[in-house]
């Protein structure tokens, strides 16, 4: 078994690889190989017991994903993307990396079927960022994509290619909406929804850390080990019954700012909730606004994706996975 | 007020040309010149009383779209595409001109903006193909674009740039979903739903014509004319209540195959149905057998498009449009 991994040296492409390095097994095989790729050369795993090739790319090159299929990899990992702030910020690398880098790399993999019937699993994730205000209490597996931001508006052009490239049999793919990640290990990214992460992440190390907004704010989250556990069952799962709808909302926890804060009360005491300063940013609050809050995911728990239990949970696994 | 309309030579296009030719007015305002653009050269509209230039051009050169913005066009009609048959039969091409020249388009739009602040009305004429089983009974607002086509796949796409590019505010855009339009007039174009129309407008031209699916086979639709309203509606529409949703599924008129014929028999009579030669496809009536079916488009009502009465409407349409 050949993986590819793009967006390896991202945060979830990190953990995936040393996920991969510690239970080298995918889809039930042993993985003989892994090819792991981003704009900067990600870092090889400790140990690993496969083979390993690492490679610094720009997707966004017309013919760089050719390359990465010379040695036809059984399944691929498509991580990267530039996240919603930049996205927002620089509207060209937005669509330039997001949208035109997944068509090439999807466009390489047709020419590859074409060329020799290849036809590999490609695991997409996708993002909450697809769906946009009004919302239902909970967002079921029917609601319409209304993006309201440019980031959310590529990831769901990826799905609707995603579809199309799989019904026409180029590729078997699956999509994965993926919650917003917490706790987000190590130093903040440039998407706007840090502050969910950078709450509980600072006062657990003893540091300050700054809420933009009311603690009535409701979210969507998984813990990057579900995460990871979402690309590898991604990778698994039977993709005959999705039909043609093959992107999926995955399962996660809803909680409010006030039910994390009283989650990180309970791991770690008053002394750590203290920590938190109230700095309300109007740019920010308008921002969360337009965000889900709740998902009824049935499809996905129907296929056997799982969620964290609590929100409990997800501060346990980031004091496990990164503080021990 | 200048507009110009891209696809202009197809049946919908030279049906909004004839009518602005013969009320000259878009969005309250008297129209002064017509730019009519299509992969082949339309015809200019006879005793038109204001400017027309005539374009032959191919959106799918990168900066073919910048010429047509010269004059700064106040509203810009975007019907051109590969229908879906012939989307689904050469893939290159369909995502050539559907995708790619759509994005050109609204890239020359964003570069003329960033220029000096040009920022046209863009009407996007989207399809129900956006729409894939299974359905509920009626359609709503909130339904999942799910395509089983590469045609309704690149139309959701159009939908979601043109929704992006909308709320940055490089353009003012609004997408319409327009139903089957029946009854063609003229020649069958490669649309795979021609049945739809052939079925009345051949027997009433006492003609033979032949149905490949069962009259229980429900569909969605609005006459030639009930387009053009859209198109001129959706040109003067105030669109900030649209909010982020720019696209919307337009009002038509739901009936069997049996209620067409039973339309055609109020009509023309017994002998015209008796024209009507059952001969089961099954290659149609699987494509067909994912197309929608009835819609709730409560929004399209709410902002004032309106639909047909019935389908008997819809056959007096074609008697007095085309065969008087």
């Amino acid at each position: 078994m050949k993986a590819l991994i793009i967006g390896a040296a991202g945060m979830v492409g990190r953990k995936l690889t040393e996920r991969l390095a510690n239970q080298p097994v995918l889809a039930g095989q042993a993985l003989d190989a892994l090819m792991l790729v981003d704009v900067i050369e990600p870092q090889a795993p400790q140990g690993a017991d496969f083979a390993v090739e690492t490679r610094a790319l720009d997707l966004s090159e017309p013919e760089a994903a050719t390359a990465l299929l010379e040695e036809r990899p059984d399944i691929i990992f498509h991580l990267a993307a530039i996240v919603s702030g930049e996205s927002e910020a620089d509207f060209e690398k937005g669509y330039r990396i997001n949208l035109d880098g997944t068509r090439y790399l999807f466009e390489a993999i047709r020419q590859a079927h074409g060329a020799d019937g290849y036809c590999p699993r490609v695991v997409f994730t996708s993002s909450i960022a697809v769906f946009g205000t009004p919302f239902p209490e909970a967002i079921g597996d029917e609601f319409l994509n209304a993006p309201l931001t440019s980031y959310g508006t590529q990831k769901a052009i990826g799905e609707l290619l995603l579809a199309d490239y799989s019904r026409r049999g180029f590729f078997d793919g699956i999509g994965i909406r993926l919650p917003t990640i917490a706790i987000r290990p190590g130093a903040p990214n440039k998407a706007a929804s840090g502050f969910f992460s950078s709450i509980i992440r600072e006062p657990l190390a003893g540091q300050e850390a700054i809420l933009p907004v009311e603690e009535s704010v409701r979210h969507w989250f998984a813990s990057p080990r579900a995460a990871v556990g979402f690309l590898l069952h991604a990778a698994e799962v039977d993709t005959t019954s999705l039909g043609a709808r093959r992107s999926l909302s995955m399962p996660g926890v809803s909680v409010t700012i006030a039910e994390e804060i009283e989650a990180l009360r309970r791991a770690a005491g008053d002394k750590a909730v203290a920590l938190i300063r109230r700095e309300p940013d109007p740019t920010i609050m308008k921002i969360v606004a337009g965000w889900p809050q709740n998902f009824d995911p049935q499809r996905a728990i129907g296929l056997g994706f799982t969620a964290d239990r609590d929100f409990d949970e997800i501060v346990r696994i980031h004091i496990e996975d990164e503080l021990s």
